[in-house]
């Protein structure tokens, strides 16, 4: 960094800073307005912000929050706790019943080669079956993507089917990398089950050229054979190809000890200030409070919990009184299952109440970029681009037509604007489902810009409209 | 992260994307060859990528390279020998005297309050004097900016000047922020000093909210009084906030051990391929080598060096022959002195040789969002945008006009464009001169999207001109 800048920042940091401006060149006394109150929206969070305190206390106190697991329901209590410090108009949990995998005893992956025994770093996928408690030997037969698996045949038979294949590191947009890739785990061991496979590996859904394995969920579809499953670090993967190269026949020893128990009770936390001018008319904040076992769940999403939190923590504490009901609502099975999800929009589709725009934080806490707007219209985002001067000087540089998470997409058939906070998202598969989502890798600041941006966009909804 | 992403993403990033479409709808034939060698650009670095391997040997082997410091001279040895690894056509070093300050003993502040020893965690600045061995105590002064110090007279006198202003966080532009704040460091003591002050202690200029002092330089001008100058961590600076409001009479202990050693010998090192149409014309990619003495200098300026070096291994590695001369520079004494650039762009007033193009990479090795160009005409900026469709797939979302570092600013008055590489710096000064300047906070895949962004830019500057 520069001992003294030679040449002063310009003001206009950016491309779309220049036609933010020209769009406003007529700019009113609403949105200088406007302009104020987003400011004290950002300073709110930035200088009183409680998301990294609360963040701190979700993911030290309950990491590992899979549904069914005692953390999952000890982080419900707390969500409930730290909402009633809010002085909220309601605070309710909404009973869900949620699917209920365990892992069991630590998995084992090795193969013998002259003797040698080399082990593997694998985590099982959720929703993998057993095998033998002693494990199971088999050879291996390798490909590189979901599509050659399929033309496999019955080459497949009696085998442990390797699925080398993972995120293209050349795309600069991690989650389409991800989204393109992630077939592989979701659909992989239940086409391989039924090809014949013994087992399936897939390669870590990871950008982190490690030797740390990540886990996510695995598809059986009813009627389907459930078979053992598991994820291989991007190191092993690499270990198992090279000794696949040298030996074709080589064995692979696999212990998995997984068991899908029957469905236990859980609970989505859904925490609201009532609407002043129309309570029946619903704006959504949220993120989902369960989490893979072996992760402590920081970013996935323990940043979006805090942070949905935050912003109603961040109304109250300025005074703002929403036009319309401010929900916050904390999902619980989005990680294998979307119970929660599902029960939430199943109640709305009976409530008398209307959703108007429900906004997800579940990308990761890391430096706010943009938002993705989607509704059945698909006008939502291009009509938002009215508010991209009020929001650009706080580095959200584009609101764009795109998916939002699995939580609040539901909504959108019942008439909502849905979407999502697009942070930056480089690291994100680093450390998603991973034991490495610990919270030094959430940076305070970081999050607490995400937590303005989205009370923003929802005070901009609140106040305006699209 | 959701399960299964229910809508697919769209290919439209971002609000530039359309924008970006719309310019270039008549896309010829060469735009596509120019789309297909930045790809091949971007995937040489984020496969290929030999940046963290480099970055991980210099800051390992050669933390805390201050000039005039036994691993500046490592460092220099270290970056001619890697890149002597590259082939190319032309390595020197360039001999510069640099000035030589040594810290000595570490530091201590503490104050003492009802037989309560109170210690403090600060940091000498760079050009600080020392206080006797035993160190001093007086009484202190605060006031909140450089402004309120200017108007403090004699009320200075004989006291300790504690300048508790830092950079303001809600400023989304850190760099900004930063630089508004930091006058009271490089210019608070010279300024104290002359109303009388026996010392000055300054805010860190940091964003993190912890107990860790960040140094850099202070500037005493010829004729100004050297005083001792030290920087308290933000923890530290509001503890004695709050001790001053209880008691604005107690006493500061400060015992400071610096020293300003003769000037000493050190080098910048260049390495270049020659141009193969116009090997006089030369483009210049940069970062500075030095660090201070109490960092590992991983984000400042280690990613900068590598990124540097890394520039010249892609076009090797690609085979790509450049028209003009491109030219890597290893600059010395950024941090305090600008010694190396000084020396740098004397030669270059006297060569016949000319400089077209000087990129500086500077603010961290974080996830590239942008360029800053600047000129004497004011137009590289505005020039440069019909090459935004072929950077804004890999993330770069804006070519600002806009100032350089240190070290590449000199060559804007022999009629370079000069600019800089602009990361997202929400966590720069969380490490910024500091001893949390570590390897373990740069993230292998963002520095390898800056080495190709500047790899990148410099390859269009070269084969299409601004």
């Amino acid at each position: 960094m520069p001992f003294i800048r030679k040449i002063a920042y310009t003001k206009s940091f950016s491309f779309i800073t220049g036609l933010a401006l020209a769009v406003s060149l007529v700019r009113g006394a609403n949105q200088e307005h406007q302009a104020d109150v987003i400011n004290s929206i950002y300073a709110e969070a930035l200088v009183h912000g409680t998301a990294m305190d609360n963040l701190t206390q979700l993911v030290t106190q309950y990491p590992g929050r899979l549904s069914g697991s005692e953390n999952l329901q000890g982080s419900i209590s707390w969500a409930e706790t730290t909402l009633q410090g809010l002085k909220l108009d309601r605070i309710v949990q909404q009973p869900v019943m949620v699917p209920h995998w365990v892992r069991g005893k630590a998995e084992q992956f090795s193969f013998t080669t002259e003797d040698i025994v080399t082990a593997l770093n694998g985590v099982a996928l959720g929703g993998s079956s057993a095998t033998p408690d002693n494990g199971l030997d088999a050879a291996v037969i390798e490909v590189s993507s979901y599509v050659e698996l399929q033309a496999l045949g019955a080459k497949a038979n009696g085998k442990i089917v390797f699925i080398n294949g993972g995120i293209n590191p050349t795309t600069y947009l991690t989650l389409e990398g991800y989204s393109h890739a992630v077939i592989a785990r979701t659909r992989g061991p239940a086409t391989a089950g039924s090809l014949g496979a013994v087992a399936t590996l897939v390669r870590s859904m990871t950008l982190a050229r490690d030797d740390v394995p990540h886990t996510g969920a695995t598809l059986f579809p009813p009627g389907s054979k459930r078979i053992p499953a598991a994820a291989l670090s991007m190191v092993s993967a690499d270990r198992l190809h090279d000794a696949l190269l040298k030996d074709p026949n080589l064995k692979l020893h696999i212990a998995i000890h997984a068991q899908t128990l029957p469905d236990t009770a859980s609970a989505n936390v859904i925490a609201e200030i009532k609407g002043s001018e129309f309570p029946n008319q619903v704006i959504v904040v949220g993120g989902h409070l369960d989490s893979w076992d072996i992760s402590p769940g920081a970013h996935d999403d323990g940043t979006g919990i805090v942070q949905s939190i935050e912003v109603l923590r961040i109304f109250k504490a300025l005074g703002i009184k929403p036009r319309h009901t401010l929900r916050c609502v904390l999902f619980v099975n989005e990680e294998n299952g979307s119970a929660g999800a599902n029960a939430y929009a199943a109640a709305a589709r009976q409530a008398t109440e209307r959703h108007i725009f429900a906004l997800e934080t579940d990308t990761g806490g890391f430096d706010p970029k943009g938002f993705n707007l989607s509704n059945t219209n698909k006008d939502a985002a291009s009509r938002a681009q009215k508010w991209m001067p009020l929001l650009n000087p706080h580095g959200i540089s584009f609101i764009a037509t795109g998916g939002a998470g699995a939580d609040v997409s539901p909504l959108a058939t019942l008439g909502a604007v849905v979407g999502e906070i697009r942070p930056d998202s480089q690291r994100y598969f680093d450390y998603h489902h991973s034991i490495k989502d610990t919270l030094d890798h959430v940076n305070a600041r970081e999050l607490e810009l995400g937590a303005a941006g989205l009370a923003s966009l929802i005070w901009l909804e609140d106040t305006e409209g699209l």
